[in-house]
């Protein structure tokens, strides 16, 4: 296990509501709880989930140590029946979710939990916390990634994070999301992510001139050397200087693996400059990799004014997704059962129509066109509902369920996968790499349209007509 | 130790600048750092510093273990008698600091590191990392406070925390700051921040109607029966039912701990209502909780509409300052040290003028106004200057030179403690609730001006005169 004991890191009320359910003799009555978000950040056409690694790890790891139980008994609200009662808490309940790296839309369940009530309810925070964490900045690093249309991205964000986690595990889901490196060196050796860096400001303060600076460098790493070359002027010191160290220290050793930082300053206009210069000196093959306060946004704007740019790093706006920081996932009853184990459904009506909730017990499927292979749309059923896939599907929008379609051609596959089964995980974890993959192939079979950064198209959810009559039912007879 | 080893969680290019240090025999040579920040979040008037007790716990812990060492070695740029270096690496120097809780303001250096060059580097990430993530949150969940003017705000953002560490220590920065409480049970086990919550509306769903849910909670917890009551409907289910559930088990066993929370629904029309219900029944003591993605913006609003609420419950906004989720503080070079001990002031200058900074070893001293005892302003002076504070003292902002006033009759208090000397900690690690009185004291002494949530007035942060010329001559003299 690479992560500490996460089990006290849940909110009160998750104890409070615990110990609630044992005093009513609900510890054994079965709940199912949905994790589903409604809204995919920056207005995007997708999101794309990732923490399910840590909550296997948490899962796994759940243990309340006797200074937990101490600390509890403290507060003076918890019966000592039930403190005994967590000495031995463990989860043994049943899990589906998503793999990671999968492109995930607004209403539909993305992780789900079976267990007895004050298990499943227990788990919420934790699970929201590192699903809603590395979803968001998948999210946000793909949007990077894509922008940057094919150069790479290096994640360079740890000292603006949200705290160690922030850094370490969101640059796990930055590189998911298909971002190549990252800065921090923690990430690379728990989770394979290439660390690179080379040199920051103070390096080339440190000497007596930036020309000594750099050609120490060269001299130390003469096969890894990317000048950061803006500590005090790009173009009349910077650049000669740092072809001056490549001429004298790497040339004569035939070493063409070199480059240049920038990190501030006009970055369309100071690359078209250095390359030129880089080509009037024979050094077509040097690397511009250009940093400070990047983005999807900036990025694309820069490329659009010609800007040349090899690869980028992108600190603070990805590791916070700072244009739209919250991943809103939540976390909701969906449905009990009862003595003979049938499902009784759930709902969250709300003051607010876009906080009902869908209930009952579900599966997800992905539909995809057979001729382009693209995904079309994703059809949420009762998980007992055995649809027949043979014949042609009616889909239809649950916000405007008179307009229906029907798909003649088209392959159907399950997205939830069991990943605990009776408290045990049944599901091998993938490796980051074999994640990072299927990342890259799962996004590449979504149309343009739900791709685009702006307005994108809306991706089909739709209910399945038994689910939808299900919801409205319980909408109508609900006092 | 209340954390694990974050020793590798350091930027890459930490690790290939203290290698090429130690190469080019400069891992004596003593550096001089400062930690500061150009902007104040949310165009607000001050920050408050928070993370210095993270901060010596990540010195105190630092330790590369042998698996660091190999997978360094794994890395083949490194040489073996760096990474022979590395098995023994521990911090050798100087460190100072404001106290967390300090208001602090632009330019102005929140911690001064002096080490041997690979070292004082080295800290740099993780530095950056937990100052800035403790001093974004506790300037915000300070601005929420004061929003609140008087009622309790409650910190509940885990689930939407960037991580483990961000609700962890996001709920310490918002204790700091003035929130009452927190949501996290992790926090107060480990920090003493009171920890608090009551139910979902899981809770509520789970019980066959919403009256035997507030019934069977008031049964459980008489003295702490907070009811949420936005499950169905506030005013036609929930509060009636809530106010049922109090008469029946609560009013006749005397209790008047009560309340009620709504996370939905437009919260000054409702308070009012429930306010009007409550006092119909009698039931004055009965509090109102609300919650639902709040933050100062809102909370202002609700106010200035007459909602009837006795305390809040904020979440996303606060644990990840959503509105400006980036602290930019950082950590640049001033100065090092010649054989003899010398220091020798060093600037970077950068393409972006605001990025220039400041040169060499400083002091500040605050300065207030003997009358009124205000903060007027922060004073930065050369660490062996020695101002004559009897005297009256001429100050003059450097964006504005020409601009001087004198302060006749004030008192200067040097904010920068020391931390650690010689690698040893010799500063007493305040409670957290000294840390929070001390807070709440600094901020009373700021001029209404300067707490402004939107255009306050700019809290001077002035060089002394030999400092303003030191940077500029300079400026003036570099190639």
């Amino acid at each position: 296990m690479k992560r500490p004991n996460y089990t006290m890191l849940c909110d009160y009320y998750e104890l409070t509501m615990a110990n609630g359910y044992f005093e009513n003799g609900m510890s054994d009555k079965i709940s199912y709880f949905d994790m589903f978000f409604r809204n995919i950040p920056d207005g995007g056409g997708f999101a794309i989930a990732a923490g399910l690694e840590q909550l296997c790890e948490y899962i796994e790891n759940l243990k309340f140590t006797d200074k937990d139980i101490r600390f509890l008994r403290s507060k003076k609200i918890f019966s000592e029946k039930f403190l005994e009662y967590l000495k031995d808490f463990k989860f043994t309940g049943d899990v589906w979710s998503v793999p990671e790296g999968t492109p995930i839309f607004p209403g539909e369940p993305v992780v789900i939990v079976r267990a007895p009530a004050p298990q499943a309810q227990f788990l919420e925070t934790f699970l929201l916390l590192t699903i809603n964490h590395q979803t968001l900045i998948a999210t946000k690093a793909n949007r990077i990634v894509r922008a940057a249309q094919g150069r790479a991205v290096a994640e360079f964000g740890s000292r603006r994070a949200q705290g160690a986690d922030a850094a370490i595990l969101g640059a796990r889901a930055a590189y998911i999301a298909g971002c190549a490196a990252t800065a921090c060196t923690q990430t690379d050796r728990d989770y394979g992510v290439p660390a690179t860096g080379t040199m920051a400001h103070s390096w080339v303060q440190m000497f007596p001139t930036e020309y000594e600076a750099f050609k120490a460098y060269c001299e130390v790493y003469p096969d890894n050397a990317t000048l950061l070359i803006d500590t005090y002027n790009v173009l009349k010191s910077g650049l000669p200087n740092a072809i001056k160290a490549y001429k004298e220290i790497l040339a004569p050793r035939g070493i063409k693996k070199f480059g240049v930082r920038i990190d501030s300053g006009d970055i369309a206009y100071l690359t078209k400059k250095i390359r030129e210069r880089f080509d009037e000196e024979g050094m077509d093959f040097a690397k511009i990799v250009v940093s400070n306060s990047l983005d999807e946004e900036l990025i694309r704007d820069i490329i659009f004014q010609g800007a040349k740019i090899d690869s980028f790093g992108v600190g603070e706006r990805l590791i916070t997704a700072k244009s739209d920081p919250v991943f809103g996932g939540v976390y909701k009853l969906t449905a009990i059962e009862d003595e003979k184990g049938n499902v009784i459904p759930k709902i969250k009506i709300s003051e607010n129509p876009e906080k009902i909730t869908t209930p009952s017990f579900k599966k997800i499927y992905r539909i995809f066109e057979k001729e382009s292979g693209q995904a079309y749309a994703d059809y949420i059923t009762m998980h007992d509902e055995k649809p027949d896939f043979t014949k042609p599907l009616e889909l239809f929008d649950p916000k405007a369920p008179w307009k229906r379609s029907v798909q003649e051609d088209y392959k159907a596959v399950e997205l939830l996968r069991p990943i605990f089964k009776n408290g045990k995980r049944v599901y091998d974890l993938p490796s980051l790499e074999e994640i990072r993959k299927y990342c890259a192939e799962q996004i590449d079979l979504l149309w343009d349209t739900v791709k685009r950064f702006d307005y994108p198209h809306e991706y089909y959810v739709d209910l399945s007509q038994k689910l939808w009559d299900l919801k409205n039912d319980m909408l109508r007879n609900q006092k």
